[in-house]
């Protein structure tokens, strides 16, 4: 019963595919593939190298390797797409879906060929699409393909809470549904500090105020970046869903998942609810909506569904 | 006898800064204040916001800020320097010096002036004379200012090896004296893969080639890169300095200290084993040298000194 | 700015005294000092040398001894008490109570006497009488005298819930109030699985039967055991309430904390959620009880009351 | 793809054991099933049921069960035998050994039963002899069947030395060969502190005690307790080498190994440095003996071979 270390491939060395390669080499989860195309090829090694060359100090062994070639990702238990462009100023946004969805097609179907078993998270923008895309290019049953969002929203959610209570992070949990950002469904009746309602700890007023900075939670540091976007929470975000999987930990965590009839919704993946292990989504929880939530999310799913009528 | 969380200023925001303000904070080791300059104020609260909003995810409970306004460094137990400018292509290497004196003298003023019982950990190149530079603006005991280089070199040494004999990086060490990189004294008799030396187990002349890698280990990230140095494993390096000296840990590693008759030498920081603990370098370990590498040794002073007349 | 590493002193070198210092040291929390009576010195000085051993491999720099003389515990930054006797076979409460006030008082003298400005954790059974014996033995603002028991109440309502819904702890909440055990107020309706509340996942029946379970939980495992009772819940129980007082967490943890008013009661030491952190008890939340959980909380305060009465 | 948890069974439940079993679930290498004969059953059960209370409290997720029937150990990716008898007051050692031979046998041949691709490593005393006769017994391919003794005999010698040194254990290694305890063949000479030879650090006769504290390491133990010997460094080392294999480390760790002509010895187990990963022993490393040294190993051998000959 020889076992080998898991394998992790991550497309897109990007600052948020570096920094996702970096926390999963760390937490040991892995060897790990870093994948970029053939003019990146060599910052993707380099920045490889960099990580490799902290383990020692770190105390972690994990192979971390930079590549433009995809049989380099071979037998990977797990993929991590964080390849595509950010919107540009000017660019309009059925500019930015048609030129991701590009992408997606030729990263899904280079993964696919090495990694016929794999399981794929997915980052890239318009997520809800993207993750759809790679769905239908893959041709994986729904559960190993899943997009991320509402780890990385609620994340946020949490540090305003936590920083608004003065508490740690660690007893402020929050939820959301939907989107990603500006169609993201707060549930603010099911976050909690300490187990205590938040609506009991915070005024509504202030808790509208935290909802509507999470919404904007990205566009806050793009703006304060000045170039370029947040990565150290959207890496680690993927990083715990990864955590999930590849430990098989059941853990519930928000995902973007094809939607077969929940939540009165068909043939879109949108953020819902879930259970992570082994098998990918391995459940899909469905929580009673009062009418104004459900309102919500049906808009949510209209956004989502315009972005899809842009597919190619 | 309340007592509250460590404080640990990083100045500089750039990528090292970042990633080691980064790696402080999920550690646990204290709050942390990333400082740049006033241009550079937005990037770096954007840069921490980002980090903060990590917290809930990865499970740590620390302040992270970003500002350019050296107040709020006001009582740091540790301030760590990654401030100045990169060698850019053209530049002669006089340049580099004086440039970045100038922004040591001044960032030092500001934190001595702020936090004038803090220990400073300096990265900045050219790290032996610009540690230098902060030990006389400072004013501060010798054992209080440190540079890093070694613990960096024999990282990138350790993982070259660990793949060499396809081991653990937990079951190698290396050993490195003098400068930096190419000045960098490398004492392969004291480096080992689970305590066998490394001489017994390796070619000479592949380890002559590692050794070589070693000391163009920064340059063979810069060419990969093609824009931009290694980060994770120098943030890395300077983490574990820190840690050993918030938590008090006696760790025996490789500083750049101030020589004051070892070795042999006098009047320069240079790279010397030393125990860190609570009281920053608490003691310089003093090995015998054989011929050759106390020759060596004698040149990578000779060329620190060669930097140090450059300083105004 | 010299800063040593933070002393713990733990009194009672039994299994859940051992364990916790084990914890204690494994996650450098600090030095550990492990206090038995004389007779019991011995064996506190084997265990403490065991677990000094385990620093090499677990990779932790700890302190860690045993002794019989409080001088060693001088200074100490927080001491956990867990010392006094588990109820046998044939011996009546009140004795019990009377045997275990006497151990408090000594104890608490000596710890006192060499630790004027610490913080105190209370373990030893029946708990909440046992900190208020401690309290008023030592003269300390009540915020830095605390008891555990429902951090280990809700660990086990959460394993439970976690079993039964076949998902990850870590995405499990709990809630209790009032005493330990049989006078466990446990409120179901501020208890979670990824935020959704339980009694929408698990039938009203099955939800009583893990509650019972829970209150049974310390008495399950005693009866399994044969001879002896739990001790690593219990040790990682008392564990997560110093790190959060250590290192500032600012944890909202249920602590047994001196009443003066809040939830109508006063002059008793009762279970109820806290914010933990340097200052200790820095604050007790009042949430708003329905009637039948406000009469089980005035119950499991009569019953404490009964046991208080007790008290010579 | 679908991967589940590594699956690990502790066989025998006693301090060692559950502690092992404790480690392994904290560090989540695997669910945990803690086996013992029925008589202990119960007990292994309690212990197995605190361990799995204590995950919601230190974040762990792993099944930890105790059972006394082997069908639950099914398909264990490891095995770690710690069951048997310690020698007793009056006892001779042929008595030990012919109970712990029978032990071995018979707990072999259910592990083998449930589990023929597993590995096994086994702690049990005397462990060379032990480790024979499970290898035998189990018909199992050499490199599939390890004991322990050098990981925590090193442990011990790296503790003392640090402790003289006052420095940091993570920097200090040691190095044994041979039998466990007073068998033991450390190898000083590969022994140091920051990589710099502990010959040159401390005195010759302050190193022999050093080393003849190592040796009856065990022993100093016993001694303090009165009742009982040393688990807490026992089960960590038994762990540390089990990650080596889960997570295919290479770690270069002392085994316990079979020889087949290395070291000049054959037909024996006896401690020498290995390479341990997903193959279990994948690699015993030679490396040169003095005269003294080789000397110090055949008396080893022969001691081990004077064992041996008890065995039925």
């Amino acid at each position: 019963m020889t076992f080998k270390r898991k394998k992790i491939s991550v497309i897109g060395s990007g600052f948020t595919g570096a920094t996702a390669a970096f926390l999963l080499a760390q937490k040991e989860l892995g060897d790990v593939v870093l994948v970029d195309i053939p003019q990146m090829e060599n910052p993707a090694k380099g920045k490889a190298l960099d990580m490799a060359e902290t383990g020692p100090v770190e105390g972690f062994d994990a192979r971390v390797i930079g590549t433009a070639n995809y049989e380099d990702t071979k037998d990977s238990d797990l993929v991590i797409i964080t390849a595509g462009i950010a919107r540009k100023p000017g660019m309009s946004r059925d500019d930015l879906v048609q030129t991701n969805q590009k992408v997606m097609k030729s990263v899904t179907a280079e993964v696919v060929k090495y990694s016929p078993n794999t399981t794929i998270l997915v980052l890239t923008n318009p997520v809800d699409a993207m993750t759809y895309t790679v769905f239908k290019e893959s041709g994986f049953p729904k559960e190993r393909v899943i997009g991320q969002s509402g780890v990385l929203d609620s994340a946020r959610f949490r540090s305003f809470v936590a920083e608004e209570l003065k508490v740690s992070v660690k007893d402020v949990t929050g939820f959301v549904l939907g989107g990603h950002g500006d169609d993201m469904v707060p549930l603010v009746r099911y976050s909690y500090a300490g187990g205590i309602p938040l609506e009991t700890l915070i005024s509504k007023e202030r808790l509208g105020e935290i909802v509507e900075r999470t919404r904007k939670g990205g566009a806050e540091i793009v703006n304060l970046l000045g170039n370029g976007s947040a990565y150290y929470a959207p890496a680690a975000s993927l990083v715990e869903m990864a955590e999930a999987i590849i430990k098989d930990q059941r853990r519930i965590l928000p995902s973007i998942a094809y939607l077969e009839g929940e939540y009165g919704l068909d043939g879109i993946y949108l953020g819902v609810p879930t259970i992570l292990g082994a098998g990918g989504i391995e459940k899909i929880i469905e929580i009673e909506l009062n009418d104004e939530e459900q309102t919500l999310l049906n808009n949510s799913a209209e956004s989502v569904k315009a972005v899809m009528k842009v597919l190619a």
